[in-house]
C-alpha cells in the first residue's frame, strides 16, 4: 500500500468517525416542544445566513477560478475549486451538527454535567475530525491524481501550481467565512447585550430581546461555520506549502522525492488516529472540565510523538540516511546552515539534513502547540495574574478595566513570539527551510483535537441560550455555563494556534516565493536585503494590512451592532407586549438585518489582501523595475507576518482576557454580578468581542492569501504551467 | 563666517528669543493670591518630581557615561554628557515657564481670548525655541570643536563615534523624561477623574479633589518637560545621524565632506529664524483658535522653502554641480539608483547627487510634515468623520465607544504610512539615503514651531485648572477651555510628526549601522536578506519590542492611577471636611505618591531597548556566529520601526481622537455634558489617556535608543576609537 493511500484511507476514517458520531449525536433527545421550537429558529437561521454567505463567495469564487483558469489552465482551476468547495463543506457539515447538538447538550445537561459534556464534546469533535479529514482528502487524492493517472512528476511544476491554487481556493473562502461569520456572531452578540444587558436590563438570552437568536445563530455561523474554514484553510496551505517547498527545494529522484512529499500526508493520517483516540478521553472524573478536555488534548498530543516517529521510518527508512544525498544541495559550496556569505539567488538552499532530523522539527512543532496551549490558558484563564488584573482594575470603573486589558493584550504577544522565534533556530538549524515546514505540519496534524475543543464551545453557549429561553430549572443553565466557561480558554488556544503555525508557514511561503522568483524569472537577480528602501516600503506596507483590516473588522462589527440596537428598541416601542412577556419578538427581521450588514461588510476587507499584493507588484515595477517590483511585493509578505502576528495575538488573547476577567466576577469576586466592577467588566467583554472573534481571527487567513497571491502572481506572470 | 559659525549664532538667537519672551511672560500679571497659591503648589510639585527624577537619570546615566568611558574614550563620554544635560535643561526650562505662565495665562484669559492665547502661545513658543536652539548648540558647538580646535578630519571615526554618542546621551534621558513624566501626568489624570468626577461626581479641577494639583504638575513634567526632552533628543538624533551618514557614506575631500556636514546645521539655523517669524503671526483676527496657530505653523513653512534654498546654495554654491563627483561613488559600478544587482556589502552606497537634488529632498521632508499635520488635524479634529463615529458610537453605550476608538485608532496609521512610502521612494530615487536623511533634517527644522504649538497645550489646561479652582468668573474658564479644546489636536500632531521622522532617521540610521558594520568588521559578510532566519528572528523581536513596551506603560499608568483613587478615596474617608469645603485636603501627599510611582515604574522599560539589542547580539552570535549575531541585531532595528510606528501613530491618534469625541458631546452633540453618552465617552477618554500620553509617544526615543545603541555596540566592539 503506498503512503498516499494510507493517507487517504486516514482521511477516510476521520469522515466515517464523523459519521458515526453525528449519529450518536442525532439519537440523542432533542427535548420538550419549547425546546425544539427554538432550536429550530436557529437552525433556520443560520442555515439562511450560510447560504446568502455561500451564494456571495460563489460569485466572487466563480470570478476568480475564470481568472485563474485563463491565467493558470485547467489543473490549477481545478485545484481552486476543490479547496474553495471543501472549505465551504467542513463550515456547514460543522454548523449543521452544531445546531443540532446544541439543544441535545441542553437537554442531556438535565440530567448531569458529564451527559452535557459529552454532547457537546462530541459535536465539536465531528467538525474537528471533518475539518482535517476533508483537508487530508483534498490534498491526498488531488495529489494521488496528478502523480498517479495523470503521471507528473512529483516536482513538475504544474504539481506546484495546482498545490497552490488548492491552498488559494481554501484560504479565499474561510477569509470570507472568518470575517462573515465574525461580523455576524459579534454584531448580534454585542447589540443584543447593550440593549438586552445594559439599556433593557434584562438578562443574556432572555427569549423577550429580539436579537437573542441572532445571537445564537452567531455562535454557529461564525464560532462554528467560520472557525471550521479557517483551520480547513490552515491545514490545507500548512500540508500544501511543505510539500511545494520539498518539490521546490530539494535535488533528489522522484522515488525520493515521492518519499518526502507524501511524509506530510502520512503525518496528518496518523495523528488523526491518534486525534481520535485522545476524542475518547475526554472525561470528567473527579478533575474539572477544562481537565477533561485537557485529557483528550494530552493524549493525543504524546501519542502523535511515536506515531511520527514510525510515520516517519516508515516512509524514510533509516532514520539516520543523509536524505538526497547525491546532487540533493543547490548550485553553492559554502556552509549553508550558518547561512553566510550566500547570494541572494541561493537563498532557498538547504542543508543536507537525516531523517531524525525531521522527526525532531515535528517534535519541536508539537512543543510549539503544547506551549501555546498552555501560554493561552495563563493569559485567558481566570486562575491566573492577567484575567484577575483585569478583574481588579474593573472595580475602578469602566476606563481602567479597559486600560488593563488593553495592557495584557499587548503583554499577550511576548511569549508566544520568543516560542516561535526560538522554534525558528532551533528546526532552521536542524533542517533549514524544510525542517521549518515540517514543524509546522506537524502542528497542524493535531488541528482535528483542536478544532474539537474549539466547536465544543459554540454548542455549549447555545446549549445555554436554549435553557434560558425554555424555562429549563437553574440547575440546567449552571451546568451549561460550566461547560460554557472554558469555551473562551479553548477558542483563545485554537485562534494563538492558527496564528502562530501561520507564521511558521509564511517563513516557508517566503522561501517558496524566491525559489520561484528564480524557477520562473532566472535573468533578474532581486535584492532582498535590508538596505533596499523597496524592501522597507514592502515592509511597511504590508505591516499596515493586518491594521487596516482590523480596522475594517472593527468598524463592521460596530456599526452593524448599531444597527441591531436601532432594530431592537424599534421592536420594543412599535409592540410594547414583548417586554410584558405577551407577544413574541420578531426574531427573524433581526436574524435578516444582520445577514445582510455581514455579507456587505465582509466583501471589501476580505479582497484587501487579494488585491494589494497585485497592486504593490503593479507600482513599484512601474516606478523602479520589475526587480525591485519583486523585491517589495517579498518584503510585503513578510511585513504581513511581522505585523500580522502581534496584532492578531494581541487581540484574541487579550479578548479572551476580557472576556473571562468578567466571568471571573461573575463567579462572585469583587462584588459579582450586578456590582459596578462587573458593569466595567461588560464594557471589557463587549470590546473584546470582536477583537477575539472578528478583527483578530481574520486576520490568519490574510496573511495567508497576501502570501498565495503573491505565488499566484509570479506563475501567472510566468506564463502558467497548464 | 564660517557656516558652523553661523549655525552657533542661530542657536544663540534662539536663546535669546527664549530669555526675552519669558522675560515678557513673567512680567505679565500673575493674578490675586489665591491664584497665586495655587500656582505655586503647581511649581512646588513640578520640581520636587523633576528634581528627583533627574536625580534618578543621572545614577543610570553616571553608570552608563562609565561604561561608555572605557568602551568608547572620553571624547565620546563628552558627547554622551553634553547631549543628556541639554535633554534635561531643555526638559527642565520649559517646565520652569510653563509653570509661571499658567497663572498669567489665566490672568490674561480674564480680559480677552486674545490676551490667552498670546500668554499660552509665548510660553510654548519659549519651549519650542529652547528645544531647537539648544539641540542646535549642542551639535554645532561640539562639531566647530572637534573639526577645529581638536583638527579631525569631518570623516573622522572619532566624530562619528562622538555625535553617535551626543545622539544617545539626549535620547536615554529622553526616554526616561517621556515615560516618567507620561506615567506621572496619566495617573494623575486617570486617577483624579476616576474618583472625583466618576465616584465624588465633582468637577474636574474641583479643589475638593486630592489629586487635583498633581493632575496639574503632571500636565507639566508631562505634556511640557517630557515633551521638550522628546523632541530635543528628535531633533539632535535626526541632524546628528544626517551628519553621520554623510561622513560614512560619502567619498569626497574633507572641503566638500565640510560643507555637506553642515548643511543640515544651516538648514536648522535658518528654520529658527523662519519659525521665530512664525510665532508673530499667532493672532486670532476673526478667524478661529487653531487657524491662528496654524497661521503661525504654515508661515514657517512656507518662508522655510525658500530659507532652505539660499541657505542650500549658500553652502554648496552652484546647485547644478554633481556632488563630489570625483572618487566619490562607492566601489559598485552598475546603476546605484535601481538598487539591482548590488552584494549587501555595497548597500550603503548611494547615487550621484546635485544640491538640487538635496533641496527638493527637503522640501518633501516639510511636505511630509505639512502632510502629517493636516492627516493628525483628520483623525483628532472635532470637525471630522473619526472623531465624530466616536462621539455617535458613545450613544449606545462605552463598549461600542471603546470599539470605534479602537477601529479609528487601527485606521489611523495607513494615511501616514503611505505618506512616508511615498516620500522614502521619492528621496531615495533623488538622492539615495542622504536624501532620506535630508528630508528627516528638514522635518525637523521645524522643531522649533512645531513643540511651540505642542508646549502651548498643558499651559492652558493648567490655566484652566487654576481659573476653576481659584474660583474665577465662569467666562474666563469658558475662555481657558476654547484655549484647551485645540491642544489636544496640537499634542496629537507633535507626537505624529516625531513618530513619522523617526520612521525616516531610522532607515537612515540602519544605513549607518551597515557601514559601520563594513568599516569595523570588513571580514564579516553579514547576509541581511529576508530569506536569511535569523533576519527574520531579528525583525520579530523587534517588532515585539514596542508592544512590550507599550504594555509595561499601559500597566504602570493603570497601578499608579489605581493607587491615587484609594489614596484620594482615603483622604475622604478620613477628613469628611474636604468634601463639604471646610477642609483643605493634603494635595503634597498625592503628588509625592504619584513621583514615587512614577519614578519606580519608568526604570525597567526604559532599559529594555538599551538591553535588548545587546542580548540580541550575543544570545545569536553564541548560538550560529557572529555574522548572524550581527543580521538579526540589524533586523531587529527595523522590527522596532515596523512595528513601532504602527503602535505609535494608533495610541497617539487614536488617543487624541477619544479625548475630542468627548469634546465634541460636552460642546452639546449627542445628549452633552452628564449624557449617557457622555459618560461613555468618558471613559474612551481615560482609555486614550495613557495611548497618547504614555506608551505612544515614548515608542519614539525607544525606536531611537535601541539603533543608537547598536551603533555603539559595533564601535565597543572593533574597541572603540577615542
Amino acid at each position: 500500500m503506498t503512503t498516499v493511500t494510507i493517507a487517504i484511507l486516514c482521511g477516510v476514517l476521520a469522515v466515517v468517525y464523523g459519521f458515526v458520531t453525528s449519529q450518536q449525536v442525532l439519537r440523542a433527545s432533542p427535548g420538550d416542544a419549547r425546546m425544539q421550537d427554538i432550536a429550530a429558529a436557529i437552525q433556520e437561521g443560520a442555515k439562511a445566513y450560510l447560504g446568502r454567505q455561500y451564494t456571495t463567495i460563489g460569485i466572487v469564487g466563480v470570478i476568480v477560478a475564470v481568472i485563474l483558469f485563463f491565467a493558470l489552465g485547467a489543473i490549477s482551476t481545478i485545484g481552486f475549486v476543490i479547496g474553495a468547495v471543501l472549505s465551504g463543506v467542513a463550515g456547514y457539515v460543522g454548523m449543521n451538527i452544531s445546531v443540532r447538538a446544541n439543544v441535545r447538550t441542553a437537554e442531556a445537561a438535565r440530567t448531569s454535567l458529564q451527559g452535557g459534556l459529552t454532547m457537546a464534546f462530541r459535536s465539536g469533535a465531528v467538525t474537528g475530525m471533518l475539518v482535517a479529514g476533508l483537508g487530508l482528502l483534498a490534498i491526498s487524492t488531488f495529489f494521488w491524481y496528478l502523480t498517479g493517472p495523470a503521471g507528473h512528476a512529483p516536482n513538475d511544476r504544474i504539481i506546484v501550481e495546482a498545490l497552490t491554487a488548492l491552498a488559494f481556493g481554501a484560504s479565499l473562502i474561510s477569509i470570507f467565512a472568518r470575517l462573515g461569520g465574525g461580523i455576524f456572531t459579534k454584531a448580534a452578540d454585542v447589540g443584543a447585550d447593550l440593549v438586552g444587558k445594559v439599556e433593557a436590563g434584562i438578562p443574556e438570552d432572555d427569549p423577550r430581546n429580539p436579537a437573542v437568536i441572532a445571537d445564537n445563530v452567531g455562535d454557529n455561523v461564525g464560532d462554528c461555520a467560520g472557525m471550521a474554514a479557517d483551520l480547513f484553510e490552515t491545514y490545507v496551505v500548512t500540508l500544501g506549502v511543505t510539500m511545494i517547498s520539498i518539490a521546490l527545494l530539494i535535488r533528489a529522484d522522484a522515488a525520493e522525492l515521492m518519499r518526502l512529499m507524501t511524509l506530510p500526508l502520512l503525518v496528518g493520517g496518523v495523528c488523526i488516529i491518534t486525534s481520535i483516540i485522545g476524542t475518547y478521553m475526554v472525561r470528567l472524573g473527579k478533575g474539572t472540565i477544562m481537565g477533561a478536555l485537557y485529557k483528550g488534548f494530552w493524549t493525543s498530543a504524546l501519542l502523535s510523538i511515536p506515531a511520527i516517529y514510525f510515520a516517519t521510518q516508515y516512509v524514510l527508512g533509516d532514520l539516520h540516511r543523509t536524505i538526497g544525498s547525491a546532487g540533493f544541495l543547490d548550485a553553492v559550496s559554502d556552509d549553508l546552515t550558518t547561512g553566510f556569505d550566500r547570494p541572494a539567488a541561493a537563498a532557498g538552499a538547504i542543508p543536507s539534513f537525516t531523517g531524525l532530523d525531521l522527526f525532531w522539527c515535528m517534535v519541536i512543532g508539537l512543543a510549539v502547540t503544547g506551549l501555546i496551549v498552555w501560554i493561552t490558558e495563563y493569559y485567558t484563564g481566570t486562575n491566573y495574574r492577567p484575567v484577575k488584573s483585569i478583574a481588579a482594575a474593573s472595580q475602578t470603573g469602566h476606563g481602567t478595566n479597559v486600560i488593563q486589558g488593553l495592557a495584557i493584550s499587548l503583554e499577550s504577544t511576548a511569549l508566544p513570539t520568543l516560542v516561535i522565534v526560538v522554534a525558528v533556530i532551533a528546526t532552521y538549524q536542524l533542517a533549514g527551510i524544510i525542517g521549518i515546514a515540517f514543524a509546522a505540519t506537524a502542528m497542524l496534524a493535531l488541528a482535528g483535537m483542536v478544532v474539537a475543543l474549539d466547536a465544543y464551545g459554540p454548542v455549549t453557549d447555545n446549549a445555554g441560550g436554549i435553557a434560558e429561553m425554555a424555562g429549563l430549572p437553574d440547575d440546567v443553565r449552571q451546568r451549561t455555563d460550566a461547560l460554557d466557561a472554558v469555551g473562551n480558554t479553548t477558542k483563545a488556544v485554537t485562534k494563538g494556534y492558527a496564528i502562530g503555525s501561520a507564521g511558521l508557514a509564511a517563513l516557508v511561503l517566503f522561501g517558496a516565493y524566491t525559489t520561484d522568483l528564480q524557477t520562473y524569472f532566472p535573468d533578474v537577480t532581486v535584492d532582498f536585503s535590508l538596505s533596499n528602501p523597496y524592501v522597507i516600503v514592502g515592509l511597511l506596507l504590508g505591516a499596515l494590512l493586518p491594521y487596516l483590516f482590523g480596522a475594517f473588522g472593527m468598524t463592521a462589527v460596530g456599526r452593524a451592532a448599531g444597527a441591531v440596537v436601532e432594530e431592537v428598541r424599534g421592536q420594543f416601542r412599535d409592540n410594547p407586549g414583548i417586554m410584558a412577556g405577551t407577544s413574541r419578538p420578531n426574531y427573524g427581521r433581526t436574524v435578516d438585518l444582520v445577514t445582510r450588514a455581514a455579507i456587505k461588510e465582509m466583501i471589501v476587507p476580505s479582497l484587501l489582501p487579494v488585491a494589494s499584493p497585485i497592486a504593490l507588484y503593479f507600482i513599484i515595477t512601474a516606478v523602479a523595475g520589475q526587480a525591485q517590483g519583486f523585491a517589495s511585493l517579498g518584503a510585503m509578505l513578510l511585513g504581513v507576518i511581522v505585523s500580522g502576528l502581534f496584532v492578531a495575538i494581541s487581540m484574541t488573547s487579550g479578548g479572551g482576557a476580557w472576556d473571562n476577567a468578567k466571568k471571573y466576577i461573575e463567579d462572585g469576586n469583587y462584588g459579582g454580578k450586578g456590582s459596578e466592577a462587573h458593569k466595567a467588566a461588560v464594557t471589557g467583554d463587549t470590546v473584546g468581542d470582536p477583537y477575539k472573534d472578528t478583527a483578530g481571527p481574520a486576520v490568519n487567513p490574510m496573511i495567508k492569501i497576501t502570501n498565495i497571491v503573491a505565488l499566484l502572481l509570479l506563475a501567472a506572470l510566468a506564463g502558467g504551467a497548464g
